[in-house]
């Protein structure tokens, strides 16, 4: 079964190199695809956060894996790709929550997505109060070190 | 630009009907696609929570709207169809974060995950506590309503 997508927006930001750290702070623009209509973003400044699902488009097909230590990091234990948030995962789907800066026609400004610039962007949805269900999050002891410095 | 997908897994449980609420309590078998290798879901166990990315492949091609009532409710504002999370949007996407129960072999098995049986899942990422930056949430008074039996 094969699933054809046209991406919604592209990303406008100062990062344009592939890195993994400090996303806190970077502002990014995004801009509705020429198919998008400017209704699509009606009344969305009502919402504090949105997640964005976007397109790893930079990630070629031969660095797809299926398991791996997270970043390669030795320290790390080797983790399903379903059980990790590496990019280079089957469909290459990116998702990240942000915060919403401000919005203006066809164009909205976020704070804090992890994505570089450019980058197709494949849906957006508002943060609702109660899609926000994992209270006591458990998760494995290297994720806290992995992402250190991710959003600093 | 097009971006074609295949799905990684499927969904299995009771809800065979596209209705509207009471997601909190169905439990969802998750199984690989052939073309998945059972490593891809190595020590997911780790986790207690999941993001869901998943394909409405029910919604027909002309149901797709830009902008509307959320579920066509007259007491509820015209909102963007980024600014809503209804199915019916462009490449009809689907997002849900919910509870893993278990791990076994080529399945997990969830809870709270609001898509029916047979659906396509396009990801699965898992919830790092990191993440969650979505902390003082302000949402359109709407939202609240909309959400009151969703999960019950």
């Amino acid at each position: 079964m094969e699933i054809v997508l046209e991406p919604v927006a592209t990303t406008h930001n100062v990062r344009t190199e592939v890195t993994d750290d400090s996303w806190g702070e970077v502002v990014t623009n995004i801009t509705l695809a020429d198919h998008i209509p400017t209704e699509a973003f009606d009344s969305i400044e009502l919402f504090s956060h949105l997640e964005i699902i976007f397109y790893f488009d930079k990630v070629g097909d031969d660095a797809v894996i299926f398991s791996g230590r997270p970043r390669g990091n030795p320290d790390y234990p080797v983790m399903g790709i379903l059980a990790q948030r590496k990019k280079d995962r089957p469909n290459k789907i990116g998702l990240c929550t942000v915060e919403l800066v401000s919005h203006e026609g066809r164009t909205i400004t976020v704070k804090g997505l992890d994505a570089i610039d450019g980058t197709p962007v494949l849906d957006i949805k508002p943060v609702f109060k109660e899609f926000q269900t994992a209270k006591e999050v458990t998760q494995p002891e290297w994720v806290s070190d992995l992402m250190k410095y991710y959003w600093r």
